[in-house]
């Protein structure tokens, strides 16, 4: 049977300016759905797995809109509820070359997902037959509504021992003055019941409060990711190392720790058509290699390249198979695919 | 010299689905920037005026977009500050035929307009050499922060001998329960004070508790309008009947009370493009009917053969000259002009 | 419990080109995927009820944009597979005015679903827990395979207690010379199975060699219908007599035959902004008044007005809901709804 | 063998702002490649007939775009040379509803059309084989160059026994002051060696200093025109009269004057998609009545009845069949044509 | 005068995804006429030949619009005829980086052109006046009646001393099992009639059960289409070496067999904006070089910078002059052209 | 108090084909309005500066277009003034890899700032106020009318304190033959009163007959501008070193002379999304670093990183802050920003 894979988290509207232009510059915007959960489901639901979204949108045309596009990747709706007004956006400006890209975010604290309960969904039901719950950082630093939401949640699912994939993702923007030391308990919870944390060595340093002398970010994440394995009991931590040669083009490594050991892939280098979203491709290769038991080399070498491949989709959420990514892995070059 | 007309009034982000589309169905917007107060002082700086709008838009690539467009129209822009997050928004689908168009808003109450205390403005160096000041009743539903900032400004105006226009733009479904009960002391407040008012016979009713036993609405409009007038010392009170044929056809029929008689334009049959901020446009031909010195009747015709003609006009923005409306006056049937 | 609709019916790629032009001058076309089944079970799923097509798309990235497309509608794609290596497409080049919409047809002979044996569905598991199925006489028309399929599917459907829905659907043009004598056999058959139908006098006489010396078509209906129903025991028979003004206007009268009565709608004045599908609007208003035991006239009143509003929304598939419905009934007539 | 219609007139290259927006609330244009003798000869290829342009374009990528355009429609451009730097262009934004549509002309005089002399072009060998020539009116108010070139051009086809189609279309804007005195004498000119002559009673007014002291179009046209078909012993005189509803709808009806007989079709009522160009669809379906044997009855019906369809066509050249055209005269109301 | 080059090929209908989405991501399609022998003619046309197309379109607006494209390109459609109801059709989701183009064809075996028997044809008419037939492989693969119609035209061709040129383009799965083996004897018998061909190893390969131990391309090239060029004694075997960095960037080098010595073009590096199509434009290269009379290092050079230019082309079909190619030759490294 | 920097130049209209394509291929322009002036004053106004163009536009709804164009960019529009008819037009069609942009003008003699002679500008009220006048060398090159306003315009400037920035853009092709000679006084008349000169060796070479035997670019300008510094007692002469990898990608390489010594910026790699006006922002910054005093060296940095920056801008006009070129200049590779 297929596992199945939940996430909760928050639907998003991206509005994005086209042909590269500014939004002062532009008349028209092309709008999608998107989210860490939408993209991490929607994923995995084209790799072959069962997938759910446990979200909230508005009562209107806007939430209408959301639920169909949740729909069109293949993703279950049947846990977004509808409620309250607003649907969370962001206005994308794509950068070009040394011009780096720009997000603004609107009105994101009062947005259905981040202004309905815990109590409004029917979480047990929508934890039925789960497998993998995903959940994402970013709730964390919106209000206690969330956190609260969010520590609920988690604890439902792991009494009915599904494994929870924790994407740390702390940006010190949302959480403010003396955000770290706000933000420590609420991670340090999570992270004791994760299984699987998409962590970086600067959420190690931020949400708890660890240093590090090293200074090659391989040397820093060694020396910390061990550290945060050891002290939470996490099975696999994992991440990407991207160093940036302009908007155009990256490149990317990925590293994943597994029962002590840190495994590297090589580096690749990648030409942008869209680089938001990408991360979110690297955790569904964990997922993905956990699930089907790939070797740890495997599995850092797999993710890494659906994060490669997910830099030429357009649009926030990765759309390709497995197939696609291996050829990425073999670095099969090939001419039209006719 | 020229006459100058200023405005104080939120900046909206206008999120148009194209081509008679549901946003369910689409993948991209128009968007543009507009609210009563742009309306009104970008046609009238078409008709030749100095005009300027007195706005807060956030800090942010939308607000650098927002006073560019504002610009464009002819706006001076000098007191329009940076300020907060957000810009209220909506999502227009235009209707058709027998399905009327629908308006979803986001986000209002956080907007940097509704945010803004009136003490961030520089406002008695706006009101130098200003003429005329619009303002209209949206605001007064927003919050006490907004309530405060009309007060505040219709006492500055006042008190530099600046004409005050009120559209009274009465919406029940922003005030809630026992709307008309708190909406009634702001709108005392300001009907005492102002000199032109835009208002119909619900905006009477609601705001002011008037009750009429009149059945056509020429006759309620009689009999409620001159009550308001005497009461309060207005000038003018003005609008438009509309009787809805569908999202394609409405008629449109002007009144203006003034010195105690009620004067009516004859009815315009409309074919329409864009039905947002054609009233705006009925307002403008009031203020340049009473700048210019139109006697009521001419006036009357000449504000909705506007309202008329912003019908033809895509966007919330009337574009036109002043010539343009005398042709529809003179019901001039016009060939492609070349 | 929710009822479930389920239609077995084919997903064409419809390549509209836009603005009204012909396609010679054009450079772009708008896509999506319709089809009567699709529209059909689309307009249900709104209404609320769950649904589900069973239908068989390429093995490609065009059958993948395919199921998307119909899960975005909220419909059940469990039961559309995978096979073969063409969709169906058809090119519309819409009227205006005395200019006729012009529809071109691409391939549909050897499209998956045409080419697709029923014994690749698994169509015992696709039938549980449906309450109605619905099927298009279109598929009749196609090739041996095909009515092979329709005539086992409506088997299986009727063992299992389903009520039939058969839209007559009966297209000269596609049955070629001799058609009428050809297509009797496979009408008369499914005929005798169906519980409500969707048949006109043209219909009537072309697929049963019926005849009438009525002149109105109000009388022929009358007199041919009752003759059906009667002959086949069939619940309801409906349908809508169109009247052409032009490509932009129409007038709509909903006919409906129960218990030996002829039921009429008012006849609506439509602006036409997408006539394609409207019929299938029309469907749903019965199905939806039979399974929320609507009276035959109110049944007939809100089928017609389903299949008015069905001409303002763009694209083959209705867009609404139940309540809109109601306000054509009620001959509302809005200003923008906010 | 097929007839042979060659016209000697400028392309120019048409910017239409899209949406009926204005061109300053615009950031896109639309554009295609028009002229009176492009749709002239544009629609006559597609009713079968072989048909050539005489023309000049400019020696860039502009004068190839435009040879390409004209080939597209079936046209020949063996004779179209590259010569100077301009091609004519307009600016179109089109009206609605009350509001008419606007054209801004930009650099026409110094058109590559507009400065290239006769002598540049093979017109002995253009003439060849053909049958009827279209000349138009409007170049005659360009400059002395032009004036020059069409007596020339004419002169060469009266003597090689080509038919001679000209469209009068006097613009006073073109001519100035004493415009009616300079033109004068050209018209007459041309109207000495014309076979078919399209002019409206102002043509006849403004051109030839006739006077009439008649009210109704119609008696107008009557009296003036048999007195220029008289004196310059012209075989057909046709055009049409229309009346302004609105920039979306007029009423078209059509007048040929054969043999001292006028005859007229019936008024049909247009919805306007284009308006530009509707006048040259007329011109056609004279040539093709002439060309065809019809009778006057039937020839002023069928050219109205190609104007009215022309309405439906979106660009300045008509595009359909001579069967189309059949459809409106037999006031066929169809719906889609699949 | 000028030398006229006719090919015998379809007509395709490329439908493209805009702005590197995937078909499922999109709601547009950008559609034009493409071909290998509409790509060879259309560019022929702009270096300055007479060219013509001989070929089947459906009798229908697809075939018009598609007639009228080929016109646009200066190609003759004298012989292009309208038959049956299908043109072939092909997706074209367009890779960028690590992710390859993806193409998807639809019903290719049941075009116009691939159902119309030879006898359909005016072939006799069609070659008069020909210097050059051009005909591809891919007809070979089609069905029994594109195999017999080359086999015709090359025959009629040959007769009247007409050059042929033929592009193997031999591809597998078109072919199905045991390909090569039915391949066969089709390419012997036109390798025997042929004076230019396109060729790769791969070609030689896979349709002569040729064999090669060496390993470097250049290496087997020169071994097979040596022993190629002797036994079916063919003046030019030619083509291209592409090497794949990634869907925006190869590297291409040409090369030419004449007289027994294997000539090399330099490695060209390109930057890839529209790939499909670019093999076209080398054929187009050593077509003109014969003609023209270029010794054979400049006629490799020449074609192969006339196939890197086209890589900057958008569309199947190469758009620019010789003069363009000469700049490639040449290595002008240009700043803006004004 | 703000520094107020003026520009008196042309206002063209900037037709740019979208998506790479070429004229010939497509349906659609993208226009907006540009010119050096527009471009500097239009960047200087986004550093802080007060800015206004003095410029004429046509009488039509194009001349309004241009206006709102420039006041959405945020410089003062008070006196740009409408007469005549045209306004300059130039057709662009981006390049791509090894195929350069090109660059079509259309009637630029005929536009309105061409042929309006400086005395229908209130030249003295223009220049109140302004520390800056930029000027372009182009429009010398035009004719007698601009050669004369420029020089007058200059002279009140001179008269007034104002600082002189000069563009020299010596365009050989619209000076023509012997335009060397003809050129010579004009430029030495400005360059004697010019404060900031944007000059290349080969402005030099061309407008002053000066000669160098010098074989770098850089020894060259060294030799050359040292002369042109001394001979006109010019504070600053500056530009840039551009050497062209193909349309995409170029390497930009900024000097400055001041005080006697050549300074020279980093080698910049550039990717190109639109390269025209990127001298424009070059000028910008040289200017922006005189009024704040930068030291030279920093300086040219600046300027060369305002140009760098400019590339990855779409459209002629540079949209940035100067924080974002410091960004530029300290190489900081971002990733998003949020």
């Amino acid at each position: 049977m297929n596992k199945h894979i939940a996430a909760y988290g928050e639907i998003m509207m991206r509005l994005e300016v086209p042909d590269n232009l500014l939004l002062r510059q532009a008349e028209n915007l092309k709008y999608s759905f998107t989210g860490t959960g939408v993209n991490v489901t929607g994923l995995l639901s084209q790799f072959g797995y069962d997938t759910s979204l446990i979200s909230a949108v508005p009562e209107n045309s806007i939430g209408t809109a959301a639920i169909g596009a949740i729909r069109r990747l293949g993703i279950h709706s049947d846990f977004i509820i509808k409620n309250n007004d607003n649907l969370g956006m962001y206005f994308l400006e794509q950068g070009f070359g040394n011009r780096p890209s720009n997000v603004t975010y609107t009105n994101r604290q009062q947005s259905s997902f981040n202004t309905t309960d815990i109590s409004e969904y029917d979480i047990v039901q929508s934890m039925k037959g789960v497998d993998v719950l995903h959940i994402c950082g970013i709730s964390l630093a919106m209000n206690n509504l969330t956190q609260n939401n969010i520590l609920t949640i988690v604890k439902v699912a792991k009494e009915q021992g599904i494994k929870i994939v924790f994407d740390c993702n702390f940006r010190p923007s949302l959480w403010g003055d003396n955000g770290n030391q706000r933000a420590k308990p609420y991670y340090e919870t999570i992270l004791r019941e994760a299984d699987i944390v998409i962590m970086s060595e600067k959420d190690a340093i931020n949400t708890l409060n660890l240093t590090t002398t090293k200074e090659s970010k391989e040397e820093q994440l060694e020396e910390l990711l061990l550290v945060v394995a050891e002290k939470f009991n996490i099975d696999i931590i994992a991440g990407t190392i991207r160093t940036i040669q302009g908007s155009n083009q990256n490149n990317i490594k990925g590293y994943l720790l597994k029962n002590g050991t840190m495994y590297y892939s090589e580096s690749f280098e990648v030409n942008i058509l869209d680089r938001i979203g990408t991360g979110d491709a690297y955790t569904c290769g964990v997922i993905h290699g956990e699930l089907s038991n790939m070797d740890p080399q495997e599995m850092v070498t797999f993710s890494t390249a659906a994060c490669v491949l997910a830099h030429t989709i357009s649009g926030d959420t990765p759309l390709f198979d497995t197939d696609d990514i291996i050829k990425i892995v073999n670095e099969e070059k090939n001419d039209i695919e006719r």
